[in-house]
């Protein structure tokens, strides 16, 4: 029997704890999380491990809804003490969970604690934890993680006023903001007029066209990539396509900002519009674009009345992407005009059409230049990643993967990507002693692992 | 080398082993079935083995007619004997099929017999199976099976007469009626109005209205619920939504009673109309709602019109499912309705988008209120059962989950109880023996497996 | 550690070892590949590794793009010795790919070399293999990979001539068309009318209905049977179904003749109507029909038009396919002409699907009447066909499967009918190993991989 998250936890044969060697000192490159830079700036410290873990961790609220904790412990304002005692009586119940083991490898790594947690073990860790967050900073977090690139995700009206700051003080790691332009493409959302406004304040010019829309949205890009951005984001609930001759996006684009009703096709084909666009623009100034998509957001209206977004209950979408994924590729490729491209799908279903598409794409003179991102969201755990892994190299090289990444808001979520080397060193691993990979050639072994989990992505986005 | 069924059958640890003796003796709550009342009311017995194994059970037809076997030995009348040995010359044929365990777990369990069973060793089997049945009544097999409660399917127009008679015996066994009302729903079925007549009948009151439907079927609901019913139960190929505020039920109903042909459009509004109907007042009685779907009925027309519907020519569904899924239980929770919810997709590949969805409506003060049920059907077998814990447990907390059932026509179904309980065992047990989960808090996660195979069914349901 | 490729490779118990040594030495039946049988009745050689290699797999060229290799490298004429040593130098990159282990395979069961290939040793190899290579010829090949009968794939306008000598002149090994029509009725093609042209002067008779489509099509099946021809192929993105009684073929069939653009209705009920003719055909003559389906072609439209078809540009499609396919198998069973059918889908999200619908459909006297085939193209890996075997075993008897092809337009590839018997030996074996099929029944368990591996197949299309 093994130790719980021993020296070789998740490694399961001598080579595969040879190979995690190799790379478990690498530095972390976070190349697409949530936090805000304005915390690293400042160098926050958390008044508890509540704040730091449940704040505003919504995967781990829709646990505790499962398991039939009140929501006053949840989401209300309520007693930091009674909120981690919850987290912590349900937590031995989610046996085989991520959560399960992300929680005690970051209060291990980060915290000092190697008590399982639980309702009895609760108060005590409470106490240590929290004594330990008094002199745990964000900045000794990320120095402790041994973090190098950090890559924010920014709306094109923020000001980036903290990346500045971080920069222009010398600090030791990079943290880049990433273009995510959602809310200037969602037409069909209630508040876009309001963003609008805002975008037009930011650009200092009124907005009153697609072509004022895309000029704002260009300076604002312009501004990110003067600030070090290297990658672009777009988070989809599908992937839409529609364009169609007939089709003016123009014409759509003056009939939101009156207020009208738009039809499907005028939304799918604004925002298609709105992709082509940004793509050929990322293209240009050598910015990865990111998309995520498979998701339905909010799916509980509820709830979303009461909560808001982003509080646990988006569900996985089984829509089917791959005619508008691939026109949308191809359209830009016809254009020569196709930038790096990262595809995320929250299904895991579209695991073996993703590793295709990407095949369909890739050319000179880029390594994996259109790849399947690390498995995102609700497969970011053992199986999810594994089964993410083994479809890779099963259909492409997986020398090409530029690997793992948090999408957290948490600082101490950099855990995760020690989570991702060990499987990733247990599957390659795996393979020299089940001889379908020669131990003769493991130095070629030990350069794909180092790759994947630090100078692919390194050079991929050109850090 | 690990001896055929033998005591660690499925179970690959010492920790799986110890996990698996804490419920291997733990009574079966089996939450849906198939069986007759009357059967175990009047405790009856099998003339033959051919009887009890092949008499109904179309999993094993269907199996039958892959090997080539002429229908004449499956479904026509003939000599038990002959088809009996049909089923055991097929058997060896049949490697890592879920039927050739559970036919050799019940061979075992039942009957005594541990030779396995083949074309040379059928004579004798039979023989001996038989002498056996000669004693052993479907109450004695309830009995070595170590069944608390047993819940039935049945249509609202059935009397309950068995469940009351044995209810009033004082039987020591719980056996409890499931309120099924696909053929109230089913508007577009031939037989409809048929339906209708023999439900207006059971009422004392004719139906002449939508809402003269819906009488009958609160009254028949009330009439279960006074009989010991808790749950109830929804076949749908595709779940159907559509809630257009132009849409009228009572309009599409009468449309039905002057026998027009309904459009699709109207048939799902009708049935939506009456899944949120019937949820509704689930919810108010505390009744939990079992929704199966994915399933394409009677693909085989030909065999279909000869041998009508359950005989093995249906197959998985592949439909999208997440839109209307979401807005039915999305519809219900906004009006505060929304009961205890229990999804079953026949398609694998929504496992991962049923665990989600799952997290997006529970709530306090139920532990796990909706849930994805144990793995149905085509994917009862070990395969499916895996993958439907490893993804339930990456997905949510495993501790909510209230396990398995039979789904069966069948008496001698129960083993496979045991086949679940040992693979969950297996990969809880696993979690251990692989530093994933400390064996220190072992005592928690044999509360975990209690729970998943005994309390919490119990519980859900309020048995 | 197991030895790279040695004799215990993917076989991981001594069970499995001896269901492999029972399989090993039976001659392969390549029932579906691209060869030409020119190149066996020539009995070609290859000048260059690279030739016998990358001259035409664009499963290769796919991989290498992955890489950034330049595409003067892969498919523009270049030297052969650099284009080898590209793919050397990318191959370690493959870890976990089925060419890492196909390229090895084929370098050490054929070409008598055990160096892994990379950059450093390609070189050497480069020179040995040419070496080897003048000596050994196609028909060399074929007698060392122990084959039996070679189905190349063939237009219904191929002269056949190559089959024809080859069987004239005795040659040991059966070479069979097979038929496939796709362009016969891909109606919305721009060549479409070149190739009816074509196949007019082939049948000397012009073709301006539907009707004389038809008969031109009967004529050459029925040469195509006089020549040995045993099975039939259509390769379809999707699966296309409309036979709404107001559609009429022939009217689609004369529009397009007058060169107008059709709609997808139409074009949807022109190819239903000409796969029921052509399923109803190949019923009457004993013809197994194979059908592709699942896959984009040429989503790079770039590259298409830069390279043409077949390429690397290729990608899963994830249509649902479930109503058009059960409408088709039984439109086909109702008419009671329903040939022996082998179903693939390029998405394995369908295998489940795929071996439900196979237990609908079939029926006495065949075994296996309706089957999926093995694992297809982007699926052809170890994980690809574990998932096939185990979905299969878990859905329908697995001893009715006529197991492995090699799709392959490479002499070479014979190489991957082992891999698939070692993938096989070890599932099959390992079942006894765990207890789960008896130690006792082995001889059973002998046929029955002896009957995937070889039996079946002859059976199945009556070679």
């Amino acid at each position: 029997m093994k130790e719980f998250l021993g020296d070789d936890f998740l490694l399961n044969s001598p080579t595969a704890i040879e190979l995690y060697n190799e790379v478990k000192d690498l530095p972390i490159v976070d190349y697409h999380c949530h936090v805000d830079a304005k915390e690293i700036y400042k160098d926050v410290k958390f008044n508890t491990i509540t704040e730091a873990w449940l704040g505003g961790d919504h995967y781990k609220w829709r646990a505790m809804r499962n398991m039939g904790i009140p929501e006053k412990y949840i989401t209300a304002k309520c007693d930091d003490y009674k909120k981690f005692v919850s987290w912590a009586t349900i937590l031995p119940a989610m046996a085989g969970h991520p959560l399960y083991h992300f929680s005690h490898l970051e209060l291990k790594r980060y915290l000092g604690i190697s008590t399982p947690l639980n309702e009895r073990t609760a108060e005590e860790i409470y106490a240590k934890a929290n004594e330990v967050l008094k002199d745990l900073s964000v900045r000794k977090i990320i120095k402790k993680a041994n973090v190098e690139v950090i890559v924010t995700t920014n709306d094109p009206i923020d000001s980036l006023k903290y990346h500045k700051l971080l920069k222009e003080e010398g600090y030791e790691v990079k943290v880049l903001p990433a273009f995510r332009p959602d809310k200037a493409i969602n037409i069909e959302k209630p508040d876009y007029l309001d963003y609008l406004q805002k975008l037009s304040e930011v650009v200092g010019k009124s907005i009153t066209s697609i072509t004022d829309l895309k000029e704002a949205l260009l300076a604002r890009l312009d501004y990110f990539v003067e600030n070090g951005c290297k990658a672009a984001d777009h988070g989809l609930d599908y992937v839409p396509f529609n364009l169609k001759t007939s089709y003016d996006a123009s014409a759509t684009f003056q009939k939101a900002k009156s207020g009208e009703r738009l039809t499907r096709e005028e939304i799918d084909g604004f925002k298609t519009e709105m992709l082509i666009f940004c793509g050929i623009n990322y293209c240009k100034r050598n910015i990865a674009m990111e998309v995520h998509f498979g998701c339905v957001r909010n799916a509980n209206k509820d709830m979303f009345l009461a909560l808001g977004p982003d509080t646990g209950f988006d569900c996985v979408n089984d829509a089917n992407h791959v005619d508008n994924l691939y026109n949308l590729l191809d359209e830009l490729a016809m254009r020569h005009r196709l930038p790096k491209t990262l595809l995320y799908s929250l299904n895991p279903k579209d695991n073996a059409l993703l590793i295709s598409m990407m095949g369909a794409f890739n050319e000179y003179p880029f390594k994996g230049k259109v790849q399947q991102g690390s498995a995102w969201w609700f497969n970011d755990h053992k199986k999810g990643m594994e089964e993410q892994i083994a479809t890779y190299s099963a259909g492409a090289p997986i020398a090409t993967f530029i690997g793992m990444l948090t999408d957290s808001r948490s600082f101490l979520s950099y855990a995760r990507h020690e989570y991702f080397r060990r499987i990733l060193a247990n599957y390659l691993g795996n393979l020299v002693e089940q001889g379908e990979y020669p131990i003769s050639e493991l130095p070629y072994l030990k350069k794909v692992i180092r790759d994947i989990c630090h100078d692919n992505v390194v050079a991929y986005f050109g850090f």
